[in-house]
C-alpha cells in the first residue's frame, strides 16, 4: 500500500518496508524527530565487526530516503554474519526497533530477528568501497553512483527543486504544457542541432540480418588469403592456387554485394541536399534546443504557461548535450512583470529547499564548505540589483583592481569573468542585467526604442553565473519580420510563428532556467555532469 | 507580481491583469463563486452587436484560465468598436466590474472605460471562426488550436493530470529522476528506434555555405543547355558551340565537386556497419523508448523513484512518434505491491481531476456525451477485477455471443477486441490481467515458477483499453542473463544493467502509464493526436 497512515509506535522493520513507506525518513521523523544523526558514509551499508570472527555485526543500513542510516544489529545466532560484510549488500530484515545496546551517536537501532533477503556483492568487481570517491571516478559508474550519500542527496534535491517548480507555477495559475522534442524549427536561429532519423537504423537493421554472415565471410576471406599465400610459396599445385583465387574472388564479391545492399539505406544527396524523402518525417527533424517559440503559441491562448523538459545542443562545448530546462511564458506581461516573476520563482525555490532538504544541505555543506546553504540564503534574502547592459559595461570599464582576460566593449557578450565581477565584487548579490545589444540576443527579443538594444535580461548569481535568461518577446509583426530577414533565417520555418503576430498579437514575456545550474547552486556541486543522472557529453554514451 | 494576494472587492480589470493573476478564474472564484456560467464558445472573443453600425458592442472575452468568458461592454464613445469585431482579437481593457445592464446568463460584466491594447486579426487569413471545428481541421493549426475552448480544456486537464502525478509520487516518498533521452540501450530489445546524429547536419551545413551558389550554377547550366540546343540548330557558328560545350562541362564539374564535398560528411559504411566514428557520440545514439532500465538503477539506490518525460518510437503505427510516459519503480516490492500502487495512483488521478477541473469536464462532457466523467467516476469507485492471462484466455474462448476477428489462443497477445470484451462485456469495470506468457512481454519481467509465464500485468479500462503496463523485474542474475541470451540481445548493451543483479540485487517492480491515454480517458477525446500540443506522426512535422 502506497497511500496509508504513517506507522507509529512499535512496528517491525518489515512492516515498515512492506508498507512501501520510505523506511529511514519515516523512522527519522517519528522516532528521532526530524534531525537524524550519524551516517552519511556514502555507501548503502557500512559494517563494523568487533573482531575477525564476529559473533555480532553492526550494520549501517540506508534506503536512500534520507541522509541518515539505521544501525542494525545481527547476532550470528540469527544468521551467518559473513554474508553481510561487503559494502553494497542489500538486506531485507525483520526485527525490533529499540534503544541502542551500546550508547553512541545512534539513538535507535534495529535488533534483527529474521533475515528475509540478502543481495550479495561480488567484492572483486564492485567499484564502491568505504573510500570517499572522486567525482570523476564515480561518473564512470552512473548506474551505481546514486548509492553514494552525495549523489543520493543531489538526486533528492534535484527532485525537490523540480517539484517546487511545479508548485510555484501551478499555485500562480500557470499551466504545464508538454512541448515537442522533435521539431523542424530552430528556436535560436543558426544553431547546431542534433538530427533525428530512421535511415541509419535501417542500414544497421539490414546489417543485423546478416551480422553473423558477414563476420563468417570475413573470417573465411582471411583464411583463404593465408591459404593462397601458402600455395604461392609452395609452387607445386598451380591448379589448387587458381581454384583458391577464384574462391577468394567469389567471397569478395559477396561482401561487396552485402555492403551495397546496406548502402542503399544510407542517407544520400539529392540536388546537393540530404534526401530525407525516405526518412520518417520525409524532412529534416531536429531535437529541440528551446521550447520558447512553441510555448508562445500556448501563452497567446492560455495566458500563463510553462514547460519543463529536456533540451539538446550539439555544440561540442562544456555544456551537456542533453539537459533540462524550465521555461515560463506570460501573456500581457512586459519585461518588468517577467523580471518580478523570475525573482519570485528563484526565491520560492531557495526558500523551499532550505526547508524541505535541510539534512541533505547540511551533509553537502560539510563536504562542500557550506557554499550551497549560503547561496540559497543569499538569493532568498537578496533584493536583486538591476542594471542596464550599457551601465554594466561602463562600470566594468572603470574597474582598476582587476585585469580581465577580455577587455569589455559595448556590443560584446559579457564573459564569465565580467558577470562574476559584477555579482561578486561590485554588488555582492544577485544582479539583473537588462537591455542588451540586439546582436547578442535571440531574434525574437523585443527591440527597444533606441533601435540598438532589446528587452532581454540575465539573472547573474554570485559563484554560479547566469542562472536565468529572459525578456520581452517582439510582438510587432513588422519588427520581428524585419529581424528574421536581417539575420537570413529560413523564413518558411517561422511562418507559423509569425502567425502569432498576424492574428491577435499581445505583449508577452518569458524566461528560462537551465535546471542543472539551479541544482549546482543548491548542492554546491561544481561539475554539471554530476547533477544529472546520466550525463551526455561528446563521445560519451555508455548507457 | 506573480505571488501576491488575490484581488478582492472593487478592482479594475487592468489591475487584475497587471497583477498577473489569471483574470477569469479569479473573477469566477471571487465574484461568481466557483461555478461560472455561460461562455465556452470555443474562441477567444465572441462579438454580439445589436445592429450593423453598433454604438455598443458586447464581447465575450476569455483568457484561457477557465471555460467561462467575461462579458465586456464597450461603448463607441470610449473607442471605435469596429476593431473588436473579429474573432481572435486580443484586448487589454480597463473598466469597472458590475452587474449586467441587461439581465441574462451573465452575472457580472465589465463596463470598459479605457482600451489599452487591441491585437487585430487578419480576417481573410485567420482560420478560426464562430463555427465548431472538426478536430482534424484544427490539427493543421497546432499553434492556434489551444485558442478553442475544447483544446484549452484538454490542455488544462493535461496540466492537472501531470501535477497530480507529481503530488501523488512526492507525497508517497518517490523521488523524481530525469532519465536520459539519448541512449545506447534499447529498453525493449529489438525495437525500431530513432537515431540521433550530427552527421546529416554537417552535410546540410556544408550545403548552406553554398546554397545560393549551387542554385545559381544549376540555373546557369539550364541556360547553357538551351543555348547549346539553339547553337546546334543554327549550325553556322561551330566555334561558339564548342566554347559553349566546354563551358557546360566546366559547370557540371563544379556541381560534381560541390556534391562530393558534401557527400564526405554523409554517414558511410565501415566493415559493413554504419561508421559512427565521426559522429557526436562516436557511436550509435538512439532516442529512448522507455526509462525502465535506467530507472531501475535509481530504485536500487533510492527505493522509490519515478520518471515523467518524453519517449519515442519509430514504428510507423497509429501511435505517436513522441509521447509522454510516467514510470514508477519500487525496490523491495513484488507484483502485488506494485499493482496496489498502480491502482492507488489511478484512483488518485481520477479523484483529483473530478475535483479540480469540474468546469472543464462539464464542458467536454456536453461535447463528448459525458463519457469522460463516467470513466473517471468508474475508476474512482471500482474495485478492479484481477484475472490471470491464462484464465482470461479460457474465458474469452468460451464467449459465444460475439465473434472475434482473431481467435484467441494461449500464447497470443490480447488484441484490443479481447481486452475491451473483458473490461466492458464480462467484468464491466477495470480489469488487471497478470502472469503473461514470457514471449509476449519484455525480457526483464520476472519468470514465474511455471517457467512459462512472467510476473507482468496490464490494467485494462473500459472504452480506453490498456492504460498501465507493469510487473516485477527479474532480479536473479542467472535468469535475466539466460533470457538476454535466449533472445539474442546484444549483450554488451546490457552489461551495466546486469551489474544491478551482480551487486546487491533486490526484488523490485514498477509500471508505466502512457500519459496521452490517461488524458484521452479524462477528456473523452478519441484521437491521440488531439491530447498532445504538437503531435508527431510519420511524415508530419510542420513546426
Amino acid at each position: 500500500m502506497v497511500v496509508g497512515p504513517q506507522p507509529k509506535g512499535d512496528v517491525t522493520c518489515s512492516e515498515v518496508l512492506m508498507s512501501r513507506i520510505p523506511l529511514l525518513r519515516s523512522i527519522a521523523r517519528i522516532i528521532i524527530g526530524g534531525g537524524g544523526s550519524g551516517g552519511g558514509e556514502g555507501r548503502p551499508v557500512e559494517v563494523a565487526a568487533p573482531d575477525p570472527v564476529p559473533s555480532v555485526v553492526y550494520l549501517l543500513v540506508n534506503d536512500g530516503s534520507c541522509v541518515s542510516s539505521l544501525q542494525v544489529v545481527i547476532d550470528s545466532s540469527v544468521s551467518p554474519v559473513n554474508q553481510f560484510m561487503a559494502i553494497g549488500t542489500s538486506v531485507l530484515l525483520e526485527g525490533l526497533l529499540k534503544e541502542p545496546s551500546v550508547p553512541g551517536k545512534h539513538v535507535i537501532e534495529l535488533q534483527v530477528e529474521k533475515v528475509l533477503h540478502v543481495g550479495t556483492v561480488d567484492l572483486n568487481k564492485y567499484p564502491l568501497t568505504k573510500t570517499i570517491y572522486p567525482v570523476d571516478f564515480l561518473r564512470v559508474y552512473s548506474h551505481f553512483r546514486p548509492r553514494t550519500t552525495t549523489m543520493a542527496s543531489v538526486t533528492r534535491i534535484r527532485s525537490a527543486l523540480g517539484y517546487s517548480t511545479h508548485i510555484f507555477c501551478q499555485n500562480n495559475g500557470f499551466f504545464n504544457v508538454h512541448m515537442p522534442i522533435l521539431t523542424s524549427t530552430d528556436s535560436r536561429g543558426h544553431s547546431e542541432m542534433f538530427q533525428v532519423t530512421t535511415l541509419l537504423g535501417k542500414a544497421e537493421m539490414n546489417t543485423k540480418d546478416d551480422s553473423g554472415e558477414l563476420d563468417i565471410i570475413n573470417a573465411a576471406i582471411k583464411e583463404k588469403r593465408s591459404r593462397i599465400e601458402q600455395l604461392k610459396r609452395n609452387e607445386s599445385d598451380k591448379e589448387a592456387l587458381l581454384a583458391a583465387l577464384r574462391d577468394l574472388q567469389k567471397a569478395n564479391e559477396l561482401v561487396l554485394q552485402i555492403e551495397q545492399q546496406k548502402s542503399k539505406f544510407l542517407p544520400s544527396l539529392k540536388d546537393g541536399k540530404v534526401d530525407f524523402s525516405k526518412d520518417y518525417f520525409s524532412r529534416q527533424a531536429n531535437l529541440t534546443n528551446s521550447s520558447v517559440l512553441h510555448l508562445e503559441s500556448y501563452a497567446c491562448a492560455l495566458s500563463s504557461v510553462y514547460a519543463f523538459g529536456p533540451v539538446f545542443q550539439a555544440e561540442k562545448t562544456r555544456h551537456l548535450a542533453e539537459s533540462w530546462m524550465v521555461e515560463l511564458e506570460l501573456a500581457f506581461a512586459d519585461m518588468e512583470d517577467v523580471v518580478k516573476c523570475a525573482v519570485n520563482y528563484l526565491k520560492f525555490l531557495c526558500q523551499r529547499i532550505l526547508e524541505s532538504n535541510s539534512d541533505d544541505l547540511k551533509f553537502l555543506s560539510k563536504r562542500k564548505e557550506k557554499t550551497c546553504i549560503d547561496s540559497l540564503q543569499l538569493i532568498k534574502s537578496s533584493s536583486f540589483e538591476k542594471i542596464t547592459y550599457t551601465d554594466a559595461v561602463e562600470l566594468l570599464k572603470k574597474v582598476t583592481d582587476k585585469t580581465f582576460k577580455t577587455k569589455i566593449e559595448w556590443g560584446m557578450s559579457l564573459a564569465e569573468e565580467h558577470e562574476s565581477h559584477l555579482a561578486e565584487a561590485i554588488f555582492k548579490q544577485p544582479v539583473i542585467v537588462y537591455d542588451f545589444p540586439k546582436e547578442i540576443k535571440p531574434f525574437y527579443m523585443r527591440l527597444n526604442d533606441d533601435g540598438r538594444t532589446v528587452s532581454a535580461f540575465d539573472v547573474v548569481v554570485p559563484k554560479v553565473g547566469v542562472l536565468i535568461l529572459g525578456g520581452q518577446r517582439e510582438e510587432r509583426f513588422k519588427s520581428i519580420n524585419k529581424r528574421i530577414e536581417e539575420l537570413g533565417l529560413p523564413r518558411e520555418q517561422y511562418e507559423w510563428y509569425l502567425d502569432l503576430r498576424r492574428h491577435g498579437t499581445v505583449k508577452h514575456s518569458g524566461f528560462s532556467l537551465q535546471f542543472e545550474h539551479m541544482v549546482m547552486l543548491a548542492t554546491g556541486v561544481e561539475n554539471i555532469r554530476d547533477v544529472i543522472p546520466y550525463p551526455r557529453t561528446p563521445g560519451k554514451l555508455s548507457y
